[in-house]
């Protein structure tokens, strides 16, 4: 069996390792049909994440059909479509127990803690492996598990129709955001600085698409919003002073979700926070039932992946995918038929 | 009519005013019996919270005896023993209609933007009169308008029985957010530098008590809890350091609430938010129903706010109940029988 | 000023009555411009649903412009455009403080308890009155109070994209419900045993329309499911056997909204609740944050309540249009022009 | 190994089975230190509740001390002192995934649907296993199980301090229910028809009891209330006239929790749901978080559960037990030492 593993930092090869059998009750075999890569990928590759061994297996967002199951396993069986959730966890952990597995004590990441969806087949716990209906394609499938963690972002606030939702940063991800944000009724505002995340913005059907090089943006989403201000404010680039800004942004009683991922310091104004009684939440991967949510909105044709696939590859191929994805400026998100 | 006002900062004097007529439909008028000095009042006396106009009646803590009402009001009638919410809100802005009148955009206070409490006689409307029960001392009255503040910020966070709650900062608003936690179920924490302050918070019940002047509080805290963290941590002295330090000893999905008030920058770090997947609640004010159950805490015995009374003036010692408020050390509130 | 009053039941007349004038500091004087009927007018005309006094100026549901302001009012001005809040409520009773107008213990409707908007001008106060967008048309205005209530039983429900919901009756109401839910993420079944209501419900973009006269719809339900039941389950026809129907229909921690009102019993079984952990929850009238809202929608163009409008009528064809509204089988709305 | 199995209805015996040895990597063998018996027990030895096989291990209230793990699991080693979560779940139904294992659609109970807890040596997988802190007495442990359910219940509803809740019927279960609602900070009426159970709730704490047999309790109820009703109504006797009653005891925006089980039809007035917006809500069984904050709330001494215990018997005598808990008059709880 064929695999794509990460031996040292910036080195990925194909390796030759042995058909991986089920030994638990709940054990799924699931042969592989199409992943993808994400920007977290990008810095596994390039060693600035680091994984938890070497060589190891890449990559995280896959999906394939069960081979084979063991003798516990309720909620799949052979021939079924399915998508695997790459979240590693223990059910028995404080965090699991209040129902926040995206928080496992003992939590990992396929591709990073363990081998992940790059190879021909892989084991995993029933509890990863979620049924796919036919009406979703092969290559979009793999979308759905970075989509999960949008649900999971929207899951944390309240967006009522008729709220107006700000997202800062149209990466992939934000994009989601914001036709997750538009799907639950919301009139949106995007921000960029790039005039072709902007462009796809509105193709997506973002309402007001805004470009913060060019103005700030933040007069305009108030004489959007009769001076009250938003809503909702999404920061979703992982930049700490567009957390300020969006608070700025925000309108008494306001939420900010911070969904972008930084190391670095955020400051904010104790007072600013007061007078509004604004909340921060912040979000981190998803759960299960975010999983479940994704495939029936994507299933249901609500929401638009297909933008994101830049170019589809051959499994033989995966180095030269890995290459593309690397040049951002043409890569969206590519995708490797397994 | 006598009133206590503040001609410019620092200079407080008795006044005669002309005994106030009801006008409006749902005019209240009330006899004061008892008033009270907070933190807040402090600031305006000394002038580094400012007026909106001078002189201005002081004080925002107050009950007494309706005297008359106007031909609409349904809440109360000649007689009555009430507490004065001393929020001035126009029910018609968004935040209003929201149901966070704490927010009204052209909302103030008594004491501040409009003559306050420090009076025998006043008129309300009577949306600001609440009916208090014949088994509260009207020494007592007085407190519970920042109680009611209390209450408010305990609704913005779930507490369920088992938790365990940290409060940093015991003042006399921190001990009665840490007496509140322990009435919804909680084992409390509570965290100070002052000697006297842990020694009254033990005498009120609070199950731990840490000086952070002897020792870092936080593994102590942490091995309370498991090693996991606190489920709520309340920021209760307006220190920006202290809600740093309380993200650190929260536990995964905890929430912090930000009641302390200061106008200082507050520095966090984003991973540390996103990797507990934390919520940071900020809270203003009290709202309607905060009154309500504030009174129906404090009514049934719930609470203990006497050990607030550092000493009981008579109206004619205004000036004298001013001083000895000022001297911190002796004193942690003074009620002033008018 | 005229006036169609109801001077006694089944008996409507035009009545000249004086111009009203501001008296309070929060008074507003509207010059009505669209007014509408709806089924509670239809019952208080034909003396089902009692008044509390004869002659009694109609109807609830009205819009209008500006003409006149108490020195206190904050959030109008003359010459704007407004939508009324037919919903009298005194602020001051523990339903009010606790944020529920809409429960008020002296509350009231317009056109029932008070003179209605079926008048030339009339004085509200100020928290009765909603700025209009000048993109809304005044035909439609009078459309948003029946939206509000449709806001209002949403907001007791969660609803995540992707989640199926069942409408039963598609009615006016049971119509706005539906497309709600679509607006708020949700795949959509309507169920009805009038084919001409359920091809509007086509026309309206509902995703599944089931005549539940040709075929119990449950097991259709069922499976668009994958058998589970429906994650929410909207009465909105006022039948007892359809909350029944209802519960059946719901998946495990399912909501059923009741928002159809009706007089009589309905019985359900315990264990059935037990085995799902269901919610029934009950629903009432709207709240200021639900005009807000509604108006918000209607205004970001994301609902259709055209549809509604069967036939538009002047003021002096009052009486035709209330006869055009009894025979039900042509009429869903029918818009005054004042 | 000695086991008490049911080998048909009201048949029970002791068994030689054989030492059960773990297989699965997760797990978890423990040696039962005390058992308990509970109302399902009583119906499911008479028959009344249908067990899946026979003969079966009966009882599913257990604690014990964990004497060999599989490999992998992580919350438990040997000689941990732990709570046993009789609930079987698979984890990967739509109902475990949103987080709903107590709803699993191929949920069981031990001493049910498998072998229960009567027994010297039983495996179970970790995620059944709950650590007990040392300073719960061996006694007490087995009635933590029963008490999670309570917890359960709890978390369907808000209580805020002041708040006032009637439980309706002071069984075993129903006294949890009532101190809980103590515990959160309410005035809690009780109401039952046996003056022993009464007399044992005023013992507990129970602001207020009711007989209802001596009078109606609804008058007494609204008047404790100002006239309102009550905040939150708890039917804990499983008849569906309480639920009619609790209905009517209920303030404007009350909720219901529908605790008690019964095969039996409900009847209520859509009318009178409607005019309050009340919410009916149901609860079964307990999650893993409910066992967590159950443990928590024991061991911080918060709640009482010793009076439960009317007779502590040995192993050997547990047909005794059994026979002495048939008795009800004498009996609310058998604690059986294993």
């Amino acid at each position: 069996m064929k695999a794509v593993v990460l031996t040292q930092k910036n080195a990925v090869e194909f390796s030759e390792l042995p058909d991986p059998q089920t030994k638990n009750p709940e054990d799924v075999k699931v042969q592989l049909n199409a992943v993808s890569l994400c920007e977290t990928d990008a810095k596994i590759l390039d060693g600035s994440i680091p994984t938890k061994k070497h060589p190891i297996v890449i990559g995280h967002e896959g999906a394939g059909v069960v081979v084979d199951v063991g003798k516990d396993v309720k909620n799949t069986a052979r021939g079924d479509k399915v998508l695997i959730d790459p979240n590693i966890y223990d059910t028995t952990c404080y965090a699991c127990r209040d129902g926040f597995s995206n928080l496992c004590l003992s939590g990992g990441l396929m591709g990073r803690e363990v081998d992940g969806v790059f190879q021909q087949f892989m084991i995993v716990p029933s509890r990863n492996v979620f049924l796919l209906p036919r009406n979703i394609p092969a290559e979009v499938a793999p979308l759905i598990q970075p989509f999960s963690t949008v649900v999971h972002g929207h899951r944390q606030v309240q967006i009522n129709p008729g709220d107006v939702v700000v997202v800062l940063g149209l990466g992939v991800v934000g994009l989601m955001l914001a036709q997750l944000a538009k799907l639950r009724g919301a009139k949106v505002v995007g921000v960029d600085i790039v005039p072709a995340k902007l462009e796809l913005a509105r193709k997506l059907g973002i309402d007001v698409t805004l470009n913060s090089l060019e103005a700030d943006p933040e007069p305009e989403v108030r004489s959007l919003t009769d001076g009250h201000g938003v809503d909702v404010a999404i920061e979703a680039a992982g930049v700490p002073d567009l957390i300020r800004k969006a608070m700025q942004m925000l309108r008494r009683k306001g939420t900010l979700l911070q969904f972008g991922i930084s190391p670095k310091e955020v400051t904010y104004n104790m007072y600013d926070a007061y007078m509004k009684e604004l909340v921060i939440q912040a979000t981190r991967s998803s759960l299960p039932q975010d999983f479940e949510d994704a495939i029936r909105i994507v299933s249901q044709g609500k929401i638009d992946l297909n933008y994101q696939i830049s170019k589809v590859f051959k499994f033989e191929e995966a180095k030269e995918a890995i290459n593309f994805f690397h040049d951002r400026a043409k890569a969206l998100k590519v995708i490797i038929k397994t």
